[in-house]
């Protein structure tokens, strides 16, 4: 891959932010560059092998959940965690049958749990978890405790990085990019307390009978501008370095996913930004992670080469993830008066004037907990726990072959 | 790539039509399949080397034109056609600006002309070719013009496989897409006269407020339904085998592409299969091409994992797209009474009813003209030949480094 190089990197305590990088081209020829990054099909691929794909889902359209899967490369991973309907129809039992039939295709390897699964729940509670558990002791509903799942399986199986993808895109060469840029990213950095964040080049929308390419939309402009305030009233010194906040694509080093504090909501991926602040922009605070002060923590933006294209959610979440992605930075140990009156200014059509943004539900980092007991637990108990990996499969097709049986879905 | 084996082959005289096959993968593990063609890496590498990609531009929006042309794999040779205005805006010249920062950060190799330079009109007068000029020996406007143009060039560097793809799609990643899917075609032929022809997974349409994925267009359903009526009245037995007749992205051999007649407008996709059928479905009558005709001729068509989406170029082209495909057919030494009138009755909306469809235009075989020659004369004499090549560029940049300068545009 040919990647621009960062031209700046903001520097706040043990964070690096580089500026965005974008995408020249999705392979290269290896010519020497002083303008770009070259980066051969072999680094991207070494890291692909530890690269795990969480795909959280919940009720998507099969043919995109299909096209998004078929376009994972083959040498990563993919975790589903799926938080679909079970009753009346069984949607996660059809998403099982297609990423059983694509496992079958391709042997790729497959994991796959349903959130809702009790015996997730239980594992949860057992490994002394249970940030994310309802009084039913079930694992609530929302994105990032999905993500959560998603990661302990990643350790679990002793991956070195995980990254995300939605399961709505409508363009399967889109997905397989994210993921070669979340390598390209891994590849550039010095630490093992990476992220990629992915700046999406367009995100065409439909206006009257055509399509819009548009570039910005209102939440990801506001988020980013404030981040990019937070930052600076720290620093002294005016930035505008954040273009990521509201950034769903993206990917983490599994160091850097076990001390990192989690969000609920559409405040996750703002969250991010604000956590590392607040634990590793400071000098003056208690250091809780030395090794990762003392290594640092870089953060990759990276620009696509392809647009974004997804199902269209409506309207209605615009409001609830405006006020989710501010409230992170109001609530913020950085966050001074002037910041918190201007930002309420922003959301006067949204909070009454009495009002201040309810602070986000934060879960704890999950570094300590054994994934690998985590995972047993599900592997034993759980019934939606689904496991498709090469070893699996060649005893069964062997077993086949030996019964003249013609080869059959597992 | 891992891509379905044909279940299907229809054969007539030496031409084989494989039924159509979906990629599953873009990638692989090399696991063995019963089902799939798993293809490695390596192997499409090893064609791509081998592949020019050419590329019809005509006042293309440059944005897009930027995408495709980053998206294209590093180890093809990209050829761009173009035949864009150049009063009173100099478009061709932004387009040349365009590939020129393209190829100095990725030092890919680029070939580009404009159709309508006189030098390109004089050469082919010179090489005794002026099927495609007009009256003041300039060539005529024309894509099936530019497609001669770009396939010349392709020969004139040695290549052995020659793609096309449009310069006005919006998702960089579907036209990566589409070369890996030539290349997979290429590794799959057991001949060396071989078609490759793409069928697109969905179109999308703006229709009202959303996006609605098409998968059919009317114009390829009716010429796909025509081309197998002539199939099947030959071979006695019905067929539904061809569903890419108006494939504008398709790929064939340097040795196909010399003995292949092309049709003008926009029936030169569906003239391909029509010509094909003509010249080596029939076995009585003369054999022109014995090497061809012994090695047999293959047509590979593989639908994509992605969609397509391209810019909307309003509906008024559709009657001539009809008219130009269906003639096509019409004209054929195969057609009979039945078929021709059947087919009338389809143009009903179209044609008077006392006429029927105008023959089109066709340009005999290009494999008789010198192209080292012919490319030779544009690199004397074209102002608008430019090959941007690693040589050169390695060349020039030693000069830079030389002078001590920083490196400039060439």
């Amino acid at each position: 891959m040919l990647i621009e190089l960062p031209r700046h990197t903001e520097i706040f305590g043990s964070v690096k932010i580089h500026e965005l990088q974008r995408v020249i081209k999705l392979d290269s020829g290896g010519a020497e560059n002083p303008r770009a990054c070259d980066i051969t099909w072999e680094d991207i691929k070494s890291i692909l092998k530890r690269l795990a794909i969480v795909v959280p889902v919940k009720n998507e359209n099969l043919h995109l959940l299909d096209g998004v899967l078929r376009a994972i490369p083959f040498d990563c991973t993919v975790i589903i965690v799926s938080n679909s309907d079970r009753v009346p129809q069984d949607v996660h039992k059809m998403e099982r049958e297609v990423i059983t039939n694509i496992h079958n295709l391709s042997r790729q390897e497959f994991l796959c749990i349903h959130q809702k699964d009790p015996e997730v729940g239980f594992a949860f509670h057992d490994v002394g978890y249970d940030y994310l558990l309802d009084k039913s002791r079930l694992v609530r509903d929302g994105k990032s405790e999905g993500m959560i799942i998603g990661m302990l399986l990643a350790k679990s199986l002793g991956k070195d990085f995980i990254g995300f993808v939605d399961a709505d895109n409508y363009v399967p060469g889109s997905v397989r990019e994210y993921v070669l840029d979340y390598a390209a990213g891994f590849c550039m950095s010095k630490t093992p307390y990476t992220m990629v964040r992915l700046h999406w080049r367009y995100k065409p929308k439909v206006v009257e009978d055509r399509l819009y390419f548009k570039k910005w939309g209102r939440v990801s402009a506001t988020t980013n501008r404030y981040l990019n305030l937070l930052l600076s009233i720290c620093t002294g010194f005016e930035t505008e370095v954040v273009l990521t906040g509201n950034a769903g694509e993206h990917a983490l080093t599994t160091d850097l996913a076990g001390i990192m504090k989690y969000s609920t909501g559409y405040s996750v991926e703002p969250y991010h930004f604000v956590y590392l602040f607040d634990e590793f922009g400071q000098r003056v605070k208690e250091i809780l992670y030395p090794d990762a002060c003392n290594a640092g923590v870089e953060i990759f933006q990276i620009e696509t080469l392809n647009p974004h294209l997804h199902e269209e959610k409506g309207q209605s979440h615009i409001n609830d993830m405006l006020l989710g992605s501010l409230s992170t930075v109001y609530h913020s140990a950085l966050c001074n008066d002037e910041v918190m009156s201007e930002l309420l200014d922003d959301l006067v059509d949204i909070l009454q004037s009495w009002e201040t943004p309810p602070p986000n539900v934060v879960m704890p980092p999950i570094g300590g907990i054994d994934a690998v007991n985590f995972a047993k637990l599900l592997e034993s108990h759980a019934e939606t726990f689904t496991w498709l990996h090469e070893t699996t499969v060649k005893s069964e097709i062997e077993e086949e072959y030996l019964k003249g049986e013609s080869f059959q879905a597992v």
